[in-house]
């Protein structure tokens, strides 16, 4: 079986992701968010791709049932309960609540995988969990990272990397691209310290807009053991 | 000014490079061999796309002044003089010649990067020069990496990142993207010996089938002192 991973989600061919197990990452913060969200409770995510789209569809659902959360240009959009930060879909805010997600990269990137036989909701903070939920699978995996703006971030390259790490030490069944030896090289250059994220766009952005913490919080590796699926439309536990 | 990468050829929308500086990279083999090819005095070389416009083109621009070469499968092409080898492109086989080149990847991605300002042929082994040249053009420049098969090809990347590397070695003014930063990063990894380019797919194909001498040869890191230019269908020596 291979392994192989979408550097950035621009102009991806849906196809690609028939009879395949996707992984969608977008480490800062959209994928972070909703696997802390599905960790503290949430009884789903619905990720919309227009931020209008999100209040209607919280008004027909109810509103008191719903959080709605999200970003464009890294800031919470006017009307949303929540920003894009993971540190406030905590478990008092979420719990047995419907979310409902708006982001200006993670939302678009999982709508582009929808072919795949599963998508799986990836990050730094679950890879461990999501490396064995998608090996265990026996199917060919397809990584793909939404990158920023339509961009590669490296961020995302380095969960990528976490998770197919992960799924190499545990099985030699797979093979590996040549994106996918990349992202783990990157992983580990992260880890031993010889890549530095901060340098990099997305990273230094939040950090200069203020949302250190949540950097933080999305570079810590595999310390939620929780798997969200996308599935007909909506994100819950595996 | 920016520097960025677009990490494989495959959809890529020819309107990112209006106003900037291209470099287009096919280290195993293609841009290699034009870099090999120009410094050995080749007049001119000429990408076509399909293998039978080379033949075509050869017999209306006189056989007798012309090279074709390429690959398909990594193979020369029957009835071609030479396949995509940079051994094979000699001083005694191309000096005054029309080289005429059909390739699987780095043709279709020079095509795919003709509308920037000018188009640099980069390969490792031209690397300094190739960032010397583009660096004095004062205006942002986008690295095309051909990619295998339009997926991410790992050479690629380390050429593009030694050429980004020494252009940052001698400017401040450029900003490097995610993208170009992962490229610098797997260069410099490559050269300290903790990336090893010999797992990754092109290279061990290639030595399975026998082209170990290439790879070799194309893993050269800035030996050849020429930038090719690839301007109205034709590349020369800028």
């Amino acid at each position: 079986m291979n392994i192989d991973v979408l550097t950035y989600n621009e102009n991806i061919d849906p196809a690609l992701f028939i009879g395949r197990i996707s992984v969608v990452i977008d480490v800062l913060r959209c994928t972070s968010v909703m696997t802390a969200a599905v960790s503290h409770g949430a009884a789903r995510i619905i990720p919309v791709i227009e931020p209008e789209d999100a209040f209607s569809l919280a008004e027909s659902l109810g509103r008191a049932s719903c959080v709605i959360g999200g970003e464009r240009g890294c800031n919470k959009v006017p009307g949303f309960d929540f920003g894009n930060s993971p540190l406030e879909y905590t478990e008092s805010a979420v719990r047995g609540k419907t979310v409902i997600m708006s982001t200006s990269n993670g939302t678009a990137a999982i709508s582009a995988a929808q072919k795949a036989d599963i998508v799986f909701i990836g990050s730094m903070l679950n890879s461990n969990a999501v490396a064995a939920a998608a090996a265990s699978c026996g199917k060919d995996i397809l990584i793909l990272c939404s990158g920023t703006n339509r961009k590669v971030s490296a961020d995302d390259y380095c969960a990528a990397g976490s998770i197919i790490k992960k799924i190499s030490e545990s099985s030699a069944d797979f093979v590996l691209s040549d994106a996918a030896l990349i992202c783990v090289h990157l992983f580990d250059s992260l880890i031993n310290g010889s890549f530095d994220l901060m340098k990099t766009y997305h990273c230094h952005r939040l950090f200069e807009l203020g949302y250190g913490a949540d950097i933080e919080y999305c570079l810590q590796d595999s310390v939620i053991n929780v798997v969200p699926v996308w599935k007909d439309g909506e994100i819950k536990a595996n």
